[in-house]
């Protein structure tokens, strides 16, 4: 599944939430990392639950329909202290997980606390950090918002722990 | 959507969760009340998170393609102390509705003391007595685990409120 030999290797990263899921597709060949694709998925909050998990799942199907990775991988999420909270976000990353899974993609998780390491060197960077690096690392990925950045830090990350994390598996 | 002069209606019920996911199938025809049948969705606990989601997730689309229901209604979940089991919970129960809402099927959604209450009268009815109610109600079933007696009780819930449901819709 995972195509080791093939470069350049196309990587698509998910920031889950249940009213904003933020997508980031970039490729990496050798030590060449490249902008593809970026956007957010905001389902109707005024349509019932599992309309808006639906939208979220097609959402992120179209994707990756058209934009066709080779692996994904989604970021994990805190543990909201309001338990409802953590329930609904649970909802919304099963999406997430379900819908590249779906496609025959591996999917790989990543924790913020690492996510923000891997981009920023620090797992206690703030959103403003991310961008900042984000601008840095992919150039022609222009203004994003935060979703955005997140979703592409998670690729980033990928791209950068994908050889020991296969090694791992 | 909903098949309101479509006699009889066809409803799929549901018991998410992670490392079991009970469903069953009943029709009901003005008052009466049919078994149609029923079976519980085991992950292998081995496999990734992803690929334990997308083999609840498919299990339930199998058994949309296989019986056809015009409806579905999901079990609501217990809100976990623990805050891991409440998110990994919610992963599950998203498998439950991203399903049958791409079949196009409308999703109700009851908690589990209004199941409970519908089924047995009472909201603190233990397994036993959901058990002995479906047997009841649904004779041909033949004896259920808890998963499944879960899942058609959820069915029953619905068969008996869909019509409110609907009203309140």
């Amino acid at each position: 599944m995972m195509n080791a030999n093939r470069s350049p290797i196309r990587i698509l990263g998910l920031d889950p939430g249940l009213r904003r899921t933020g997508w980031g597709v970039l490729t990496i060949d050798g030590a060449r990392m490249s902008h593809v694709a970026h956007g957010v998925i905001v389902p109707d909050e005024k349509a019932d639950f599992a309309q808006r998990l639906l939208h979220l799942f097609e959402g992120i199907c179209a994707v990756i329909d058209e934009h066709r990775p080779d692996e994904a991988a989604v970021e994990e999420v805190f543990l909201n202290t309001n338990a409802q909270s953590t329930l609904k976000l649970g909802h919304a990353r099963a999406a997430a997980l379900i819908a590249p899974a779906r496609a025959g993609l591996p999917v790989a998780e990543y924790s913020t606390r690492l996510v923000k390491k891997a981009v920023v060197g620090t797992g206690a960077a703030d959103k403003a950090q991310i961008g900042f690096m984000i601008a840095r690392l992919l150039p022609t990925a222009g203004k994003t918002t935060a979703d955005c950045a997140d979703a592409l830090a998670v690729a980033i990350t990928h791209a950068n722990l994908r050889a020991a994390h296969r090694r791992v598996a």
